[in-house]
């Protein structure tokens, strides 16, 4: 016979799975002996098992009536007794926290005698009726379907019948009376009565709760919290105590110490003679819990034992609720309690001083979220703010300055020492210079992954984007809101990246010690803040744990720099293409559009110096560690004119009868070269094949660079990536070409330069024939967001004006697969590259590029698929760093415990 | 001891892994006692391993020796001789043919002592002076890379000095002093002396041959031709036999049957007294085979019945090379030859007929593309015709008419009887009427893959594309030629479809009878076409054996009716946006641009009654037959007004100070909803997602059809089918939704209609993750154009104008993935999802739709990873169902071997 119930003396923390975290919680607490109200918890399994087949199990009713017994038993009371009855409540519990989403039942028991029992036992006849009418509207509700709305309506009729608008104004004759009118109700709108057997209540109130699992806001709720859907809830039959039976009864609830700092001491807030659900709900105001020590002595003393031995056995905060009846304490509720990120610092830390856990454990207790929330600024709290509008919070921080509307100006500013928000309808690559220059961006459109989103997380900037009732008129250089209020350049505003706010004027803004710390610019020591002691210890553990390597995107010396400040060792990624942006792009645009040899030529050697120095600026700044440079991976379109622009100006000079002869030479060739689909079109290493010279000029550049560097003394690591390869035959024509330019180099410089050809696997056949690839591969460099695209075939570009917010609404994405590896898709490629390439080059070096390598839940995966190094912006270097170390103790056991 | 070398009296025709082709036969010919010269192969796997050492094994000099040897004692003479010396040649032979790509060398075994050997034996100074004079220069520039010029030039000089042009005009004396003169150029641009030894001729040739393995221009043939790069070569050592000894010396060639015609009867041409080269070489004119009775009598008999042996023996048509020298009839080489496609059929059932072969080896020796020839109408070879210009012969077939340059045009003068010529720079959806009305497609833009070709393949209309050459000018509605020819609208032109040819005027067409009898409108029988009666009997063994299922796409009523006689047992692609083209884009973009409820929703009434009339012809056409029809899948932009077309309009307007409001509304529309990559864009299930009651009204009108034919007497098989399915989230709403709606569709109609509910597996998540999303799925269909797009990041309409055609030429890709599955990439991942799929449905139903599942080659990928169905465009049907026969016996045995 299976066994479906466990009594509270049976269970303990361990057993989440099969009680819920509340019942296997509840099971601890009095294992260890605490007040907990006697109950018993009906597992997941039973649920599981009633979910299938319809019914509840038949083992299940012969295994309540036992528990109950017992439960009887061990109370004194019975149940529906009419003297002294046992009333229960039915709580949802399951193993992942679903907030209010699933059912409880409270007061089961009730009926039209033994409300008499509670009212005699109580003292209180008022007390009996308002809870047998509690009961009513709750099972009504809850198990039999009626809408809330009647029961409230005939609650309110009744006060306006009275004369009044308080509850309490209701005696126990009235409540009585509207006993039997929501009795009515039931049974006009569940079409059955209200079932005054209690076990039949009880085993209703089970069926509801387990159904409850399957309501369409906990279905909506699971497949956005990506957990699964058959698990199933438990549910805990809990003899019912109340704080509501006069002054001598609360009802409160604590922390072990304070969530937001993380400092020592207790910390919550309790109710006189009242409810839980009063807590909750906010109708007195609460008292804070130092003020029961004067009211009753003795539970508050109780309590803060209780609470000490909690923390010192689960090793970590709890909060907890709690019920005193009639001067006796008991613990309702029981888990590890949510904190913010400086207070999960702090607390790992101290915990870790105090011996309740190790180091590796203290790691487990932060995030890498949690590191990038202490990173940025932040307005002051208590300063006077204005708010303007709000947006999307796509890049946290806290930026003020003033507003302008296109990058020159931006620079120019910022030059002259002003700081300045850039605000646009949306950003391209053009505005790269602006968004460096200002201390934050501001746009109307876009969301967290578009292009400003981007940029702004990977340069470290604030940003708030997306604010769509704001009107952005870069031509008027001006903001309206929908209010009226205008906003015109050089006006002050600042934006909050947290919270996606905008306020008008300069609010007061704070520095983060945690980024001045580890960006190098404040050592670790006996006079930081204690916050920068934790985040040391704990990162510099994760450093000496981690197996994974951290390197940086980086396309300039200044990033190479910064990235090495942040603990980086290496670029994984330098995006070429980078480096023409603003006024080098019409050089390229001149290498595209070449018709004959010669005007390509020229191009190329005009490229060439200015490549050779910024490739040897990087190599200076990432001395001895390894640099991966990607050779010109740019869609088309976006070093040609805007098809769309050029044909209008055409038209405009053809029908003012002007000749534009250069004008429409230039928009036959736009023509010729226009791609539907630029990011399926002519990139990577199709452009290095289809334009003689382009590959060899850059590796030209970069192998003279490095030989340059070596007699200089330097120890450049030279890493070449090609990119943008589909088959093994594209890489081997480009790698030939390589070849031949570097063994040029190195007999005309007379140097020897040590270099490594690789390429990105950042297309689904790559990854499905990563065996043949590797053998002219010396490393794989995942490239996850072009990946990302052609594995689900939907461009980056698009989906942020497109379906996606649709998408995260219907649950279709917990989190867009831009921010966070898609491990059934995207995720499985990488793995099948990974073990192929290596069962071809045993020794092949695979790291990931892209956003992917800085957020947390990716890198957990990039370790688990055994990649050597993941690459990320800059600014989220610490972050994988923190993430790698717990990726790598993730299986190993807390040697404290 | 590794054997690496065979004598010809060792090996036989199935050693062609070891002794490549050219030996196999010899050997092969020498074992049946036909009369070839005694010689000997050098394997493969010498081959091998001197490319993998760089030296020949250390066993095969010992065995070269013994083989010689050998081959002395049975010729009597020897290598080097001064009185009767023994010559040989060194041919290459792998097991696949190279036509000219690897080197020979002949006449190995001539120094300046057995020249005197040979000019004694032959009597004939001149041509043993002349034999020494061929060997040092191909000697020379095969083996120790003299530039040939350098001879040429030498031998010309000795012309001049002779004044003469002519070869025959320098005698025994002249030639000798070549042979010096070659000397000194070989000392010269070689550094070494011409090797008087013969044993070290031989091993330098036998190195040659190897190395021309690796040359540049074998790697690009193999690459193209995707022949496997480390099979190596075989070198066949062979006795000299001359053919120019005299008037009772010849050389030939032959076939055992007619190879145009397939008629019995023997075919082919010698010339007397001359070598195989000269033959080849066309300096004179070549005699029929049949004079040589007239000339030699025996050796002529002896031939025919050789002739007949070999086809006896390999049971097919064969060629042969064979050498008469001083009456002495040498056979120097067979293979199974090259023949028409109306010969394939022929020979076929001329073997079967014979007992030769059974009717699974029939089948095996046609294939679909040779079926799909015989389809085409051809210009008659004998009439006149004027060349204008050539582009991609891509859709085959002969096809005359008036030029005309639009569809409505097109459609008007084919409704008035008259024959057309589309001719459009390229085409696009717009024009499918006129291209359905035309006879024929010219275009000057595009390839193989481009729209136009696609579509005339899939209607079976001609096509000639990418006519760079001439300027299509649609304004001016004229065709000018670089010549200045002007080809105006209502001239006659004439394309040929299978050579790409344009010609001026009309050419007389010949009707194709195997078309005839595949689309039904002639049935087989006594008297007609004797090829019609091959095609029948070996498409109905195909039918016969076949596993695979032959269904088609089709999107209107005629197109299934057309697909139904083509022999498709349902259609596998019904693409419904293909129903919204011309007139009824406008409801589409209605539909799309629609703000507010209402007025999508009379976008949407005014489509219903539409497509309910599309799917009930269908399923008329279809009766008893599945029937999967797709929703709607347009990439957004095909559906909106083009961005830059309608800028410039609004720009037009504004210049000339006039309102366009309307115009201006639909910018600012257009522009929010314009995509930079439309195909990774808002399309199929993303589109229904987004766009309510889109997917519904479509589900609805199927299920209505349905009811109806139900009511009727039919038998509609109905198969809903989801677009651009990424994960299994999207296909469980939209299958919730479809089931919504077809549950009300049978409730008021009253007739329950049973369906199934499909998607594409098009994305490479998709295929990825077909474990899940077969939970929801009662079928695949496998989108290989889409999956072919994403898996390589390459986008269909973009390839064409970019580097494609580059590609191609450099041998990275052997043919374009868009017309053959890629196996390795885009078929892993079918045979993923194939696998994955059932392994969770064991019943589920897999097919392919997309250009691959009438390609032969794809054909028998689909049958070897065991789909249940191909759908392929009606007129590739029969292809499709030859060739899914041709894979169901590839491992058969012939029952008659």
């Amino acid at each position: 016979m299976a066994k479906y119930i466990y009594d509270f003396t049976e269970g303990d923390k361990d057993l989440k799975d099969l009680l819920g975290g509340k019942g296997a919680n509840l099971a601890e607490m009095t294992k260890l002996g605490l007040p907990v109200p006697p109950g018993f918890t009906i597992t997941t399994e039973a649920c599981r098992a009633y979910l299938t087949s319809g019914s509840l199990p038949a083992d299940l009713p012969e295994q309540l009536h036992h528990h109950l017994s017992k439960l009887e038993e061990s109370t004194g009371k019975k149940l529906g007794d009419r003297t002294d009855p046992l009333l229960v409540s039915a709580r949802s519990g399951a193993k992942f926290s679903m907030p209010g989403m699933m059912d409880t039942v409270l007061n089961i028991g009730l009926n039209d005698e033994s409300v008499q029992g509670l009212a005699q036992q109580s003292g209180n006849d008022r007390f009996a009726w308002d809870t047998y009418r509690r009961l009513l509207q709750m099972f009504g509700t809850t198990v039999l379907g009626v809408d809330n709305g009647q029961f409230d309506e005939a609650h309110e009729h009744l006060k306006r019948d009275k004369g009044t608008e308080n509850d309490l104004d209701l005696d126990a004759r009235d409540l009585q009376h509207l006993v039997e009118v929501f009795k009515t109700i039931t049974r006009e709108h569940a079409g059955r009565e209200f079932p005054q057997e209690p076990q039949e209540q009880l085993r209703l109130a089970v069926n509801a709760v387990f159904d409850s699992w399957n309501s369409p806001r906990s279905v909506l709720y699971r497949r956005r919290e990506r957990i699964p859907s058959d698990l199933g809830t438990a549910v805990n039959i809990v003899a019912m105590v109340f704080g509501n039976l006069g002054d001598d009864s609360s009802t409160g609830v604590a922390f072990t110490r304070d969530p937001s700092s993380g400092a020592q001491g207790i910390y919550g807030d309790f109710l006189p003679n009242a409810q839980g659900e009063d807590v909750v709900a906010g109708i007195r105001n609460t008292l804070p819990l130092t003020e029961l020590e004067h009211i009753d002595k003795e539970s508050y003393a109780q309590l803060l034992q209780i609470m000490e031995t909690l923390e010192r056995h689960y090793r970590d905060l709890c909060d907890i609720e709690f019920t005193i009846e009639r001067g006796k304490l008991w613990m309702l509720q029981t888990r590890i309690g949510k904190r913010t990120a400086a207070a999960a610092f702090t607390i790992a830390e101290q915990l870790l001083d105090e011996g309740l856990i190790d180091e590796d454990e203290a790691l487990r207790r932060v995030t890498g979220a949690q590191l990038a929330q202490l990173m940025f600024p932040r307005f002051d709290n208590t300063a006077e703010r204005r708010l303007l509008s709000s947006g999307v919070n796509a890049s946290p921080g806290a930026a003020t300055g003033k507003v302008v509307f296109d990058t020159t100006t931006a620079v120019d500013l910022a030059r002259a020492g002003e700081k300045v928000i850039l605000a646009r309808r949306e950003t391209n690559p053009d505005d790269l210079d602006g968004m460096i220059a200002a201390e934050g961006i501001l746009t109307s459109r876009g969301g967290k992954t578009s292009h400003a989103a981007v940029v702004a997380r990977g340069t470290g900037k604030t940003c708030v984007c997306g604010a769509e009732q704001l009107d952005i008129d870069v031509q008027q250089r001006r903001i309206t809101s929908p209010e009226g209020t205008v906003v015109a350049e050089g006006d002050v505003l600042s934006i909050d990246g947290s919270t996606g706010q905008v306020f008008m004027g300069e609010v007061p803004v704070v520095a983060s010690p945690v980024m001045q710390y580890l960006n190098g610019s404040v050592q670790p020591g006996a006079d930081v803040d204690p916050l920068v002691r934790s985040v040391d210890r704990i990162i510099s553990h994760a450093d000496a744990r981690r197996r994974l390597g951290v390197r940086a995107n980086a396309d300039t010396e200044e990033d190479a720099q910064r990235a090495r400040c942040f603990g980086a060792t290496g670029i994984g990624l330098c995006r070429t293409e980078h480096m023409f942006l603003g006024e080098r792009r019409s050089l390229i645009e001149r290498l595209i559009l070449a018709n004959a040899d010669q005007e390509r030529q020229e191009a190329l050697d005009a490229l060439l110096p200015l490549q050779r120095r910024d490739f040897a600026g990087i190599f200076t700044a990432m001395d001895g560690f390894p640099v991966t440079i990607r050779l010109l991976d740019p869609p088309l379109h976006e070093f040609l004119p805007d098809l769309t622009e050029l044909s209008v100006r055409v038209a405009i000079a053809e029908e003012r009868g002007k000749d534009h002869e250069e004008d429409r030479n230039l928009l036959a060739a736009v023509r010729r070269l226009h791609e539907q689909n630029p990011m399926l079109g002519l990139r990577g290493a199709r452009l290095g094949i289809v334009v003689p010279g382009l590959f060899a000029m850059q590796v030209k550049a970069i192998l003279e660079a490095a030989a340059q560097r070596q007699r200089d003394g330097g120890d450049p690591h030279v890493e070449i990536m090609i990119p943008l390869v589909g088959t093994v035959q594209e890489l081997q024509l480009v790698r030939d070409e390589c070849e031949t330019v570097a063994h040029k180099v190195c007999e005309s410089t007379g140097v020897t330069v040590k270099y490594t050809i690789g390429t990105m696997i950042e297309l689904p056949r790559a990854a499905l024939t990563a065996a043949e690839i590797a053998e002219e591969a010396d490393f794989f460099s995942f490239g996850t967001n072009d990946l990302t695209q052609t594995a689900w075939g939907f461009s980056r570009d698009d989906v942020e004006t497109g379906f996606f917010s649709k998408y995260l609404e219907a649950g279709v994405f917990a989190v867009s697969p831009f921010e966070s590896i898609d491990r059934k898709g995207v995720g499985r490629l990488i793995q099948i590259a990974a073990q192929e390439g290596r069962a071809t080059k045993p020794g092949i070096k695979l790291g990931v590029c892209g956003e992917h390598g800085g957020d947390p839940d990716s890198v957990h995966f990039f370790h688990d698929t055994e990649l050597d190094y993941v690459s990320c912006s800059p600014f989220r270097v610490p972050v994988a760093r923190l993430e790698a170390g717990r990726a790598a103790i993730s299986g190993s056991v807390d040697a404290t415990k």
